[in-house]
């Protein structure tokens, strides 16, 4: 998973860099709408956005992956039926509530896709619905309905920003990654900063594309780029409820060679992934482990993740210290645990920062390296955290001041697959965004 | 796993208390030594704990269990050797490091038991190793050997305190627990307050009585009594390198019915058990979910555990707030990413604090529970945050004001097997402990 390696100074010269790549690709527009309202579980007031990505004619040429997560959320249900359709036309978003096990959650989307549809006269079955936010709660509909027609008055092509914007929930900044194959372009928007661990997450991410790819063709490229972009990152290992990917083709751009789009695709898909990462709730170090000569790519992956999920291992690196200890026994505890029994571990070899820490099953360690391993992390630490009076930690930062990364390397020396995983620290921000979040 | 619902005003009290509990079954003496020490890998000034467990005279009744992490400390390979043994005469433990991979690290182990083996007139093999704290430096051995004469010198019978107290590291409190069964005692003790999810975890548990109970069935016994106690908590899910739990019978008191002596043993291990979790790193709230009507035990322990290892409700827990949204993602999250599939979910009804949350599929909510879920969340919380001037949380109490739980019922409706599984949240003060924690 490549990192572009760019850095920026503030919020301003972030934004401007968002608005270059956020050109939308032929036959695509985008709308949004804000209201307020008051739940009925909370009763205090709050806003919602509705973001509407329209296409403008419906298309064959659509796919989507959604969570595995048992408890899929309503929306999520009526994506799978949506898949067996004939066309995508649109995309509605909601935040705020994600429509998870409320009553009549599934009729409610229906509805709000129904209206959708009549505003942009096409059929419900044309339209997916989307939703993030709490779980539980039920959609406000009757709102909801009333707030649509001034997002569908509101489309226009240009930019995908506004969508970017408009689906983020905790998120610290929107999120847009895109590629040109001659002349068509793929350009994708991700939301989701906390209850990450895609299998899929929550993590909404659009991906649009005016290059022409057959439905049957895109469906099985999105289910090869998936595996090592979003099903390898975990910013807290929480599995969500809602989790959508979701690439649609609009068709006006003939004759890319697939291999080409494909590439390009899962560049894109590789880059907005380690910038869900990166904006994740709390993070002020982005972990990437690298696992290599593994038996096979998934358990290479499933290693990465059991790393970057080690709650002792993470808090170690928000603090700047390079806990190696707790790094191996991350990496012992996942082995002894496996149910196939551990395996051979006698061959591994572990770096950090490019420096070897652990080899033939001892600790390679000394004081120079330690100030090495020391200033390998200070150089990948997004921000220093802020003490607060009233003991709320809030991320210092709403851009990445750089894409760097704390880079960790496993070779199992055992097999000739690897597998790239990546997440994150664990922090007093994390805390204080999630011990009292419900908005 | 019951807990005994007591409350303590003070630390006195609670202190009072645990001197109650710690007299010595006949046939042990406990003994410690304390040092000052500078270690290799990190030059400046630690303490050093040495506490010694002595039989009068070995015994071959002795049972132990270690981690699955795949990478033992050198005190576990060798204690594994130790179970082959005809006999235990003295267990010497150390804390601040836990000689796991480090270079030497056997050697290391086997001259200290050699020694202390030499102080008490036994075989080097009659004595086990223990060893806590930092993964990957070397043992001090020479400062080690000449602070152990002082250990054994200073042996008494009467209260296993000492050696509760000898034992910890980010402990908040000693941990004893005893029962009696006709003349004969049972008493145990535990350290471990971080990198706990037993597979067993660090955690080390040390239980000695006088009842004679033959080999074979202590370590039968031994085996049936951790899996729902050590082995179903979790305070963090980071399984140690180093976790021991060590049972040992001096054979004293015969007579006793097998039964009688497991139930009682069981008990204590529960109570310890939950007593580790209470004391844990950062716990400001202890989460008991029992999941009941499981098709089997294993699976419902496994979704136990997953509910207490989910960083997400755990936050929520922190800040008071019932977040059952949450919850019911982190069953949903175990489920989906079962190897067999998801189990039917269909007949899920779920409890926080004895009312329903959810059933039917759908949340079960209104104000007036929400209101009662808040209460039962403040009154099992331990102690409320004290917000630092200097970003350091640090725990409000080094005793337990009183034995609450957060009450989580899971009723899966598809079988006939229950677990009960305890953990707790995730606060600051977790993070506090080990963003900084080399010592």
């Amino acid at each position: 998973m490549p990192s572009t390696q760019q850095t920026f100074k503030n919020r301003e010269e972030h934004r401007r860099w968002l608005a270059a790549q956020a050109a939308l690709p032929a036959g695509f527009r985008v709308g949004t709408a804000r209201f307020d309202f008051i739940p009925r579980e909370a009763p205090k007031p709050a806003k919602m956005n509705l973001t509407l990505i329209a296409l403008d004619r419906p298309t064959p040429d659509f796919a989507a992956v959604f969570t595995r997560n048992a408890f899929p959320g309503a929306p999520v249900i009526v994506g799978r039926k949506r898949l067996g359709g004939p066309g995508l036309g649109a995309i509605i978003i909601n935040n705020k509530i994600s429509n998870v096990c409320a009553p009549g959650g599934e009729a409610a989307a229906e509805q709000i896709c129904a209206a959708t549809a009549r505003l942009l006269q096409m059929q419900p079955s044309e339209v997916l619905p989307s939703s993030t936010g709490v779980i539980g709660w039920g959609l406000p509909v009757e709102a909801m309905l009333a707030a649509l027609p001034a997002a569908a008055s509101s489309l226009t092509g240009g930019s995908i920003l506004p969508a970017a914007e408009g689906i983020v929930t905790t998120d610290l900044y929107p999120k847009v990654r895109s590629a040109t194959v001659g002349t068509g372009r793929i350009v994708g928007i991700a939301k989701g900063a906390g209850m990450i661990e895609p299998n899929l997450a929550t993590m909404l991410v659009y991906i649009l594309t005016d290059i022409a790819v057959p439905r049957d063709t895109l469906r099985a490229m999105l289910q090869r780029v998936v595996e090592p972009s979003f099903n390898s990152i975990s910013v807290d290992s929480d599995t969500s409820t809602s989790d959508t990917v979701a690439l649609v083709s609009s068709g006006r751009v003939p004759g890319v060679a697939p291999a080409d789009f494909e590439q390009a695709l899962a560049r894109v898909c590789n880059e907005l992934a380690e910038d869900v990462v990166r904006n994740g709730e709390g993070i002020r170090h982005v972990i990437k482990v690298t696992v290599t000569h593994a038996p096979d790519a998934p358990a290479a992956r499933a290693l990465g993740k059991a790393v970057v999920n080690a709650p002792l291992f993470k808090c170690a690196i928000a603090g700047n210290d390079p806990n190696v200890g707790r790094l191996v026994q991350a990496i012992g505890k996942h082995a002894g645990a496996l149910p196939t029994g551990a395996p051979d571990l006698s061959r591994l070899r572990v770096q950090l920062g490019g420096i070897e820490i652990f080899a033939h099953g001892v600790f390679q360690l000394d004081p120079r390296k330690e100030t090495a391993l020391v200033e390998h992390l200070k150089s990948a630490e997004l921000y220093q955290s802020i003490i607060p009076a009233d003991g709320i930690y809030t991320a210092a930062v709403d851009y990445p001041p750089h894409e760097r990364c704390v880079e960790i390397g496993i070779d199992l020396g055992t097999g000739n697959s690897s597998a790239t995983v990546i997440g994150g620290d664990l922090t007093h921000e994390y805390v204080s965004e999630n011990a009292d979040y419900r908005s």
